[in-house]
């Protein structure tokens, strides 16, 4: 591996100044999160967008949320063929090696994973439909979100359909043996949420209901 | 989906805080970051463990770095099968339509992926090499690091596989044809990191020498 | 006093949502209590662990309960020798100055402190034994319960013990002149709880029968 | 044990509501932290005073802090001499078996302990010097901070008493065996926090500085 830089002077600097700040100052805390493991009490799936900080939101410190996060949020149906499967892997480590008591998936307005679904699947974005576009493959996950918005009126369906991200990934989390078994066993409770970054709203999915305002 | 439950109490509580506080305060960038778009400059990807926050160790601000975050940090090789490829839609959503200028792989100590990887590949965890194991399929992609640390002394030898999970991840970066392509007309950077959970270190990977301290 | 440190960040950050919300709304009533003083109906005597709120289960609000805390949920016997003695304080100080109605022990499952005495009485954990052991001190105050539930199988005899806990204190409560007093004049009740953690379950000790649930 | 008395109607009445509604919603949680014991990051030592809520002001759920409570919330200096002392067992429980990475002593406005101690020790209080009082006997643990703030103008004597009683305990932990060496191996940190409940403010010990606003 011939071709990794060094990190840039300005992360480099950020870092120093972290280590001689937050880290000196808790170092007793990053001692035992080191010894004694972690023992998070949620998993959040999220997207990557660098807009959206789960651990700002809900003030959380280093310990409390497995997160992984991916383009739009989303959780593929169940399908254990042996290949490489990272968000089925980081479901699995979190519901049955961690035992967390929450999977809680987030989604927001802007996305542009969620967009590029739309295009795709509205006929406008022809590339994502290729075979070699792992973003158009990703998205297809969506696609039966889709064909749940696609009859409402242009203003809204983006939006509409970043929720039903949220939801065919609750859908799915279903299908997963180990999840449905901890959730009829009161082990895990699942939930959906979607947030506006622009003026900083909140909905939680209620089943029949929708999204509402937390 | 009826299984939803409506998010616990204490998460709502906090949300409202950091409404009435840190949105409120800075409301005008967060209207601009949804009004103008993301203009991340860097893609991290990191482990999905609660211990390790990234935002925290580089002072990141919303807006800043596109984050992936995965069991152990891993990024697969190349290959356009047209399946479902959660981190490689991560990637090349990053590097074509985002732009970043860097790709960073952040490891870390204590990875349970990783200690996984290590009990699979010399025969102490059968478990995770069934066909149903996501995480242990997963972990497959570490194999050929587990085989460049196999010699070495037992004390020792699951750090250095965490760094080699850094050192293969920016290997297979290099198999996409838009990362090679982005590094050799320097519109891209790729730096490897791994930190050290408990006493706060970090060090950074450097073609030849191998990981030495930031 | 050298060693102290500043606030954890996020904790000043939660602190700072806190005010700008609960707070914020509720100004009128924490001036009030600022005022005029607590007037609590009752004192709840109840353990450190962190998994018992005895705010939660009943939606106390500020300002209803004076709360003492310590390892068991223990009083122990009268014994005014010109000592510290926290617990007694505490009684004291609410039955005779803030003349509360209820003193109510909360056992609760699953208690540490609790297991520890079982430990040291059945032999199992001799450094527990060691007069420099505060815990194990401080717990031979349940003794005489360990004596009444000792021939019980095995499966049920640290629960009973948790139980035995609240029944003890009771106990000793009323061997404070002040206590037994208020109680013979119907100025003050007292009560018995306790709860199993992990099904929400509540039982209350009723006289001649035992605990029984709410 | 004959005196002890059911519930109290409304209290039974909102352990139901709780039990239908908190519970209900979060019952994975209930049930992890009882299968998974307890694993807080933070042992917390405040005033048994209703007003007092460390849960409400940090946004804290079930499982984060072990709180004792005890009359102004007091550490009295290490004493092994093998008689009960619940708070030296709860800080031994804390800091040796659970491991907390933080102990905050929080102390706060109008605490009727502290105005109690002010009283004794300037001569206003007699009966508070009897071998009897018990609250008398425990205040005398704070009478080394009444001799440091005795020279001030009687306006703002109590208040810099009840931040005397803050810096007391903290001085009185580092007389612990045990806390001084996880202090100074860098596996505990000491906080002193006093709150002001009728403005809502709170400030923390800054050694050098004294207390400053968080």
């Amino acid at each position: 591996m011939d071709q990794a830089k060094p990190l840039p002077g300005y992360l480099v600097q950020r870092f120093h100044g972290w280590k001689a700040t937050a880290y000196h100052d808790n170092k007793a805390w990053y001692r035992r999160l080191y010894e004694s493991g972690q023992h998070p009490r949620a998993m959040v799936i999220s997207c990557c967008d660098s807009r959206v900080h789960v651990t700002s939101i809900f003030g959380a410190d280093e310990g409390e949320f497995f997160i992984h996060r991916n383009v739009a949020n989303l959780v593929p149906p169940y399908n254990p063929d042996g290949e490489y499967h990272g968000t089925s892997a980081a479901v699995e480590y979190a519901v049955t090696a961690l035992k967390v008591a929450h999977v809680v998936v987030l989604g927001h307005s802007n996305c542009g994973g969620v967009k590029g679904c739309h295009d795709m699947c509205s006929g406008h974005a022809p590339e994502l439909l290729e075979k070699s576009s792992f973003v158009g493959r990703w998205m297809e996950i969506l696609r039966p979100g889709y064909e749940r918005v696609a009859h409402l009126p242009d203003e809204g369906r983006v939006a509409a359909l970043e929720k039903e991200a949220v939801v065919v990934s609750l859908e799915n989390l279903m299908t997963f043996p180990f999840v449905r078994t901890a959730v009829e066993t009161d082990r895990l409770t699942l939930h959906g949420l979607w947030t506006h970054m622009g003026d900083g709203g909140l909905e939680q999915y209620v089943p029949k209901l929708g999204f509402v305002a937390v």
